[in-house]
């Protein structure tokens, strides 16, 4: 029986880290992610895809050059390819990440706030 | 300033018709759509793509061949391209689709369900 509910509040309960994203759903050549934050994520540009952001709790600040977008549950966001921004929340935040497969979290900049790819709750 | 939350509860509160899906944002090709469900909507399939639906409010069932799934506010399932599958729901039901620009709600069954293109809300 594969045809079950992800249920993203369920997800959410299984792990606690933060700025780590993990995959809980694929469509075509995108991934569903799911990623607590909390704290100030690093500047960082996707040079080739969009980046949708979903809050479910929480509230997230989207730092961008031209001006913050600030997300309360049930709020989304895309952030366009190429744009420079800086993710930041006072509390905790559960936030659902689309993307095209091979995304990676801190994009060009790098550093240690780089996940590794996880789909252990795909 | 562009850069404002795209806030799903308020996108519902602006339209009431059923099975009449809206484009609110665009990811890369992909289109996240906003509609409202009631009633059994039509057996269909898209040959080409798979399909997110993510339930926001009220309670949905996807009648798919091999099993039907119910999903519940904040739960979501992908039906996988090629997969026949026919939404059903008692009462109205606010849901949100991603899936790329093009798809017609009715797939491959055509008929008096086939919605027209509407990106009025995004």
């Amino acid at each position: 029986m594969t045809n079950v509910p992800i249920d993203l509040a369920g997800k959410f309960l299984s792990f606690s880290e933060h700025w780590s994203p993990k995959v809980v759903a694929r469509l075509n050549d995108y991934e569903v992610k799911v990623v607590k934050l909390k704290g100030e994520f690093v500047w960082h540009t996707h040079d080739d895809t969009d980046e949708l952001f979903l809050v479910i709790d929480g509230e997230l600040t989207i730092q961008l050059r031209d001006g913050d977008v600030t997300l309360r549950p049930g709020q989304m966001f895309v952030v366009p390819r190429g744009v420079e921004h800086c993710p930041i929340a006072d509390g905790e935040v559960h936030a659902v990440l689309i993307e095209p497969v091979g995304v990676v979290n801190t994009g060009s900049a790098g550093g240690t706030l780089t996940a590794a790819y996880d789909d252990s709750l795909a």
